[in-house]
């Protein structure tokens, strides 16, 4: 099978003009098939203030009302979608931005309203996600770059995690690909000791995951990033890497973040 | 060869959620190939003022400067074309929203600056304008909705003319399919007299045409609009129409609208 590499970045490098634009060159010159998933940034949250919308939370989760959703289609879908495609056109990257809505590649469901109302967001209907239009743009090499936006399939937009879609491209296209699921964020992969950017942990297995855990030698917020991990694995897809995006190319080459397999 | 439909919508429907909705019911009933080409209405306007940007004009252009372009990529090629996109979705046609960066659809150039410097505005690169991802879209069934956005494939986006863009789309693609471009606007068609809707000249052929230039019979703002759809004839489209995007069926059942035609 062909490789896929399937990249999620977040607003640690979209909101720094100078590094998208050092990670982008790395992830132009990447061989072969790529998708981007990219996050949303402090961008929404600044033109919301400046529009006067205010941010709410719930349990320091974020409610998308109804301006709120016009805000992040354009911010997301609109400002960080276009801005990346058009970078990496002028690298001969042939990319495509895309939210879920366009050719339907991630039907969705809004959240459904139980003790918090989460407003316009979406919960990716993993068992409706195909993969025929994006392995089509893949075989026309073209490179999809996704915002984490989907839709209710009733004419209604939807705010949605960016790690979700991520992990459920991931999932669906490894029927046709050997799949790689390269998450990055602001650390250099797993940490030992999560105030020492030295202490990454290389590799991660099932076993020495159940250790860790039971020996709290890990920081508790990456747990939940493991267990994401560790399900697509075992749904079909073949290598997590998590790390800085700043080194795309050494984690690709397995030099730099925490490789996570099944094996 | 098969019919493909090239349509463009501006302002007036686009700024009425009510005419859209019924706009787009019509546009997902075409049998076949179609393409939607939309322009901005007055949210990217309505944008500028909120975030106290001045839209500046010179001899009643727009000028698009910096904080412009990224709210007319913001509100052309993030929300209204998503809203569109989304909806089209939920009438079971597959739509594709794009730019002309994404699969590098439209190849443009910034316009360059003699007397007027107009800013990020893009001119359409017509002798590059090729037409394999388009028809890939439309051969996978696909329904390409494109947004008034090129890029000068340096990594700048640019505000560009949706007329433009729908005949420069129009006539690339006039190579594989038998074309027919229209033009929606706040009129019934092409007006003997402007202030009566029921004057509507149904067909204009070279030689009519020239008789109602010389006579004087044809509102003088109409004559780029009519020289742009005989330039489209003359490079392959079949047929121009141009009438009331609220008579969409009717226009392409020879019902409304006034036909362009070179014979």
């Amino acid at each position: 099978m062909d490789k896929l590499y399937v990249i999620k970045i977040g607003g640690n490098i979209i909101d720094d003009e100078t590094k998208l634009s050092l990670f982008l060159k790395e992830f132009a010159n990447i061989d072969g098939n790529k998708i981007l998933v990219h996050g949303g940034g402090k961008l929404a949250t600044k033109l919301a203030d400046q529009l006067g919308i205010a941010s709410k939370y719930i349990n320091g989760r974020r409610i998308t009302d109804e301006a709120t959703i016009d805000v992040v289609i354009m911010v997301y879908g609109g400002l960080i979608n276009k801005k990346i495609v058009a970078k990496l056109q002028a690298l001969q990257c042939n990319a495509i931005g895309l939210t879920g809505a366009d050719a339907n590649i991630i039907p969705a469901t809004k959240r459904p309203v139980n003790d918090i109302d989460y407003g316009f967001v979406g919960d990716v209907a993993v068992e409706e996600l195909g993969f025929a239009n994006l392995s089509l743009f893949l075989m026309s090499n073209l490179t999809p770059i996704i915002a984490p936006l989907t839709h209710d399939n009733k004419g209604q937009m939807l705010n949605t995690n960016a790690d979700t879609i991520a992990s459920s491209i991931a999932i669906a296209l490894s029927i046709l690909y050997d799949v790689q699921l390269i998450y990055s964020f602001e650390k250099s992969g797993v940490l030992m000791d999560v105030n020492d950017e030295n202490s990454v942990i290389r590799s991660i297995t099932p076993s020495s995951y159940q250790d860790l855990k039971s020996g709290k030698k890990i920081f508790e917020g990456m747990l939940p990033k493991l267990d994401n991990a560790f399900a697509a694995l075992d749904n079909g897809v073949k290598k997590v890497i998590i790390g800085k995006a700043e080194q795309l190319n050494d984690m690709i080459n397995g030099n730099a973040g925490t490789t996570i397999v099944n094996e």
